[in-house]
């Protein structure tokens, strides 16, 4: 039989211990080095010749070099003999350049599947893509894992009563998002409805759905510069929403994100480690939950070749 | 009969510039910038249907960053239907990386070559690879054009005379190189033979050829930390060079280079503009040849589907 091996890229070493050792393994020895003109060095530092190797890489920011420190990475493993090659991306960056918004440009998100599959990737474990859609954009084998099973589980833990609960989407996009946490919750939902009624008019903040006296939880894939959670939220509490918690699975948080959140009405946000958090990024508000298990649980059923269907749901 | 378009990304828009110029057009207009998390975000703001495109980057530091933005334009540009994606490196970075020194390294070269063309480029034009076999790593159309012409014509307008020069390789690896730099001067080759007598023990450094009371020229493709050509330098003195000039085409120049060659017995260190000089890099002693003349007439070759051959010597 051959062997499970677990290596750990630079975007995100703490998850990935975490990973192993729920795996009940130690993680792969390689070294991850730049050379002095900043070009990455890698060398995997044990035999894994035959072994199904899982290497753990965030491509978030500083994105372009976690995704190359990947792609190095995975031409290494390829060339050492690993009988299977597989990319586990808990966050895939570049995801929302999924489509041409405008006439030429680049459609990144595919560009990223094929370059993992070219570099020799065989298999591809993410997590909460932003659009469902980009597994169709890989040709290899691909397992779509979702974060609202561990998001709900924690609101379900504060023993909110059913009916006082309403979970929100920020915008048309996420709904289907907020309609499976709503089923985890029993709870109804409602839906922030932005639009523009003329060129170059403000926006209008519409609330499809009711809000009013009831406990406000409002869910996204990705919280980047947080402008559009932390105006949900004032437009939740205008709609006379009691309280305002606000989650997502991928904690971007560019730019003034803390500080708007910090600022905002929002009493938590939850968000899970797919994405490590510098210590400037954390906050009082901020409740960080841990993939690790979920992970873990994929990696050793694709290791044994049994189904992971049911982490999708 | 299409036509001839030439954009420039970040690395090197000097050269870009000087390169349309001599070709006779604008630079395309593209408008490469970043999101708030970091990603690149591309898009190109002219029709280039059916247009012979080149896009002009040096994959030098940040090579990553450097790199991601050439694999996403040529995504861009192939998907807004130019009839050829042809990429210009006037520096190919990771070229060093072009074989398992160790057991389990990458061999990063290949695997940019593999990018680029998944990405979509139809063809490459590039300077001086650091092994011509880089060529074989590619499977579309490859133009490798050499930069020894250049620094040649340089020295030769120095006026010395052929009995007097030694044209120095560094090492083993570039003797093909001072070579082609002797047979333009009329002038005999030297190198220099570094090798360790016994594991743990010094480095003994030989001269092979005579360099007494000689100029000698030191010629590499890339100068990246400048300690082979520095300590080579010192070698030659005491060898009897009476002058030591050193060149190269990729002027990569990391960590202690400057402060290196400032410090050396090296009179005057003739590059090229392959790689973008920051400001902090500038010494007297380097002389800066500019590759755009190299550049634009291959573009204008291969644009025309005339030969570049008459380019590579
Ligand atoms: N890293 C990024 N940060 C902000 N916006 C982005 C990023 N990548 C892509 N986009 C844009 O976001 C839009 C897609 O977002 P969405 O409508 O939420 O799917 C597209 O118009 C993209 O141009
Ligand atoms: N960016 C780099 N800086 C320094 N050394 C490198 C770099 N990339 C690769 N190398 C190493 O340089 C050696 C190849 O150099 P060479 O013998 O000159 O062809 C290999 O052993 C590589 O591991």
């Amino acid at each position: 039989n051959s062997k499970l091996k677990i290596f750990s890229l630079n975007s995100n070493i703490p998850l990935a211990e975490e990973i192993a050792k729920e795996v009940g393994v130690e993680l792969g020895k390689c070294s991850v080095k730049h050379f002095s003109d900043g070009e990455i060095q890698i060398n995997i530092e044990e035999s894994i010749r035959g072994c199904d190797v899982f290497i753990v890489q965030s491509t978030s920011a500083p994105v372009n070099e976690n995704l190359m420190e990947l792609l190095i990475m995975v031409d290494a493993v390829k060339r050492a003999s690993a009988r299977t090659v597989n990319v586990v991306l808990p966050y895939y960056g570049y995801a929302r350049q999924d489509r041409k918004a405008r006439a030429r440009e680049p459609i990144t998100a595919k560009l990223v599947a094929n370059l993992l599959e070219t570099a020799g990737a065989t298999r591809a474990i993410v997590l909460d893509l932003h659009a469902p859609q980009i597994q169709g954009f890989f040709d290899i084998l691909m397992d779509h894992l979702i974060g609202v099973p561990l998001l709900s589980d924690h609101f379900k833990a504060k023993g909110f009563k059913s009916e006082d609960v309403v979970i929100v989407s920020p915008d048309h996009g996420g709904v289907t998002r907020a309609r499976k946490m709503a089923d985890r919750l029993k709870a109804p939902i409602a839906i922030i409805d932005k639009r523009r009624p003329r060129p170059n008019v403000a926006e209008v903040m519409n609330i499809v759905g009711s809000v009013d006296g009831k406990v406000a939880i409002l869910i996204d894939d990705i919280i980047d510069t947080a402008g559009t959670i932390t105006i949900g939220a004032d437009a939740l509490v205008k709609a006379g929403a009691k309280e305002v918690y606000a989650c997502c699975t991928h904690p971007v948080l560019s730019g003034p994100a803390i500080e708007r959140i910090d600022n905002s009405v929002i009493k938590e946000l939850v968000i899970t480690n797919s994405i490590q958090l510098p210590d400037e990024k954390k906050s009082p508000k901020i409740k960080q939950l841990s993939v690790a298990t979920l992970l873990a649980d994929a990696i050793v059923r694709i290791y044994e070749n049994k189904s992971v269907s049911t982490l999708f749901d």
